[in-house]
C-alpha cells in the first residue's frame, strides 16, 4: 500500500460518529478524496526527521497518521465552510458538489464544526506524551487562527495577496512543516528553521493556486487578495524573492537537521507547480 | 466588583484579535452580554473546591477566569451558528440582532469558526500545569462533539427530547462541573461525580428552557425535540426523576468533596427556574 492509500485508510478510521447524519458526512469527506498535499509533506519529512536521529518511523506510524489527520481535517473544514453560499458559493468541489449542495447548508455549518473539533480530538486521543500532543495542539490553534483572520482579511476590502496568503494558507503549511519536528523531538532551533520553511512553501502554494484560478478564468478580474490581481513584473519578482528565501532556507533545515531531506524534497517536486520550480540547494 | 462585572472584563480581554473585523465581532458580542450562566457556575464551583482543600482562590484566579472564558466562548460560537438563517433563522438574540443580521452571514459563519478556536487557545496559554490543561482540553473537546452532535440529532426526524439534551446541553455542562474539579485537582471519584452532576443538571436545565420558549408561544406546536413536545405527565415524571437524581448526586459530591458546596447551592438556586425548584440534601 503506498502512502496516500495507508493515509486514507486511516483518515477514514478517525472519521467515526454514533451520529448517522454526521457518518454520512464523514463517508461523503473519505469519498470525495483530495490531493493529500499537507499529510503527503508531514509524513516525508517525518521519516527524513526520524532518520536523522536514527529512530524507526513505524514506531511513530500512527501518531504521525493521526496528526496529518488532524490538519487535513482542519483544511477540510475549512473548505466545508468556504464553500457556503454565504462566503465562496461553490457548488462543486473537485467535480462533486460541495456539502451544502450534497445535504443541506445547515448540515454543512455543523459539519465544518464537527471536523475542526474532531481535528483537535484525534490529535488529543493519540499515543505521544502529553507534552508532546500539547505542543502540537498549541501549534494548531495558533496556525488555525491565523488561517481563519486570514478569511476575514480575504473579505475586506483593504486586503493584499501578501497578507491573505500569509495568514490563510502559510500559517498551516508552517504548522504542517513544524509538528513532525515536535513530533520527532528535534531541537527548538530546527523547529522554528521548519516553521519558516513551511510558511515560506506556503505562500509559493498559494501564488501557485491564485494563477491556476486565474489560468483557468481570464476574463474575470482577479480579486484584490490574489496574486493575480498583481502586475505581471511584480507577481515575477515576489515569485523569484519567495523562491530564493525557500532554496536559502531548505538549504539551512538540511544543515540543521543533518538530513538530506530526500522524501520531502521528492513530495514538494511531485507537487509539480506549473508557474515556476523549487530548487533544494 | 461583583463575579459577573470581572468576569466580562476577563472575557472582554481574552477576545482580542489584530484583524478589525474580528476585533469588531468580539465587542458586539462582550456587549450583548449574557447571563454567564456557565461561568458562574465554574466560578462557584472552584471556590467551594479549593475551599474544601484549604487552597487560596486567589492563586488559581487567573485560570480560572481563562477556563470559564474558553467554555463561555465554545457556548458563544454554538449560538452564533445555531442562530443562521440555515439553522434557527433567528433574527435577534437578547434584544440585538444576531451575528448574521449585524454583520453578514459568511462572518457570521467565520466568527463562529474563530470564537470556538479561540476558546482553545486562550485555555492552552492560562498559567497551569500542562497535565492540566491537557485534560481539561480533553473535556471541552469531548463536550463539544457531543454538543455538535447533538445539533445535528436535533435536526433529525427521530430525534427525543432526553437524547438531544444530553448531547446539546447536557455534555457542556458536564464539563462546566467537571473542569474546577481538574482545576483545582481533585481525585478522580470526585471528579467522575462532579461530571455526573453536571449533566444531570443540564437536562433540567434544557427542559426549562423548552418549556419557557413554549410558554412564550403556545400556538406554536412543539418540535419533537423538544420536552414541550411530551404529555404533562410524562414531562412531570421526567422532571421528578431528574430532581431526585440531582438531589442525590448533589448530596454524594458533598460527601466526596467534604464540602458543602454553599456558593453552588446558591449560585444555582439564584437561576430561578419556573417549573421546579432544585433541591441540595
Amino acid at each position: 500500500m503506498d502512502f496516500v492509500e495507508q493515509f486514507e485508510d486511516h483518515f477514514r478510521r478517525r472519521l467515526i460518529s454514533q451520529n448517522e447524519q454526521v457518518q454520512k458526512m464523514c463517508d461523503y469527506l473519505v469519498e470525495a478524496g483530495g490531493k493529500r498535499v499537507r499529510p503527503s509533506i508531514f509524513f516525508a519529512l517525518a521519516e527524513d526527521l526520524v532518520e536523522s536521529k536514527s529512530g524507526d518511523i513505524n514506531e511513530l506510524l500512527v501518531p504521525c497518521f493521526d496528526v496529518a489527520s488532524g490538519i487535513e481535517m482542519i483544511h477540510q473544514s475549512s473548505l466545508v465552510h468556504d464553500d457556503l453560499p454565504s462566503l465562496d458559493n461553490d457548488d462543486y468541489r473537485r467535480g462533486k458538489p460541495t456539502f451544502h449542495r450534497a445535504f443541506s447548508e445547515g448540515y454543512a455549518v455543523l459539519f465544518g464544526d464537527w471536523l475542526l473539533n474532531r481535528a483537535f480530538l484525534v490529535v488529543s486521543s493519540t499515543s505521544l506524551r502529553t507534552e508532546v500532543k500539547f505542543e502540537i495542539l498549541s501549534l494548531l490553534f495558533s496556525a488555525n487562527e491565523r488561517l481563519l483572520e486570514g478569511q476575514f482579511f480575504d473579505l475586506s476590502e483593504d486586503s493584499n495577496p501578501m497578507n491573505v496568503a500569509r495568514q490563510k494558507t502559510a500559517a498551516l503549511f508552517a504548522a504542517v512543516f513544524a509538528c513532525p519536528g515536535v513530533l520527532v523531538g528535534v531541537t527548538r532551533e530546527v523547529k522554528s528553521s521548519l516553521y519558516e520553511l513551511g510558511e515560506t512553501f506556503g505562500m509559493l502554494f498559494q501564488i501557485e493556486d491564485d494563477l491556476r484560478d486565474w489560468e483557468k478564468d481570464k476574463t474575470k478580474l482577479a480579486p484584490n487578495s490574489s496574486f493575480a490581481s498583481l502586475p505581471q513584473e511584480v507577481i515575477e519578482k515576489t515569485v523569484s524573492e519567495l523562491l530564493e528565501a525557500f532554496r536559502a532556507c531548505f538549504k539551512r533545515v538540511k544543515q540543521v537537521c543533518r538530513s538530506e531531506l530526500s522524501r520531502t524534497a521528492d513530495v514538494l517536486r511531485s507537487l509539480s507547480f506549473e508557474g515556476f520550480s523549487l530548487t533544494f540547494d
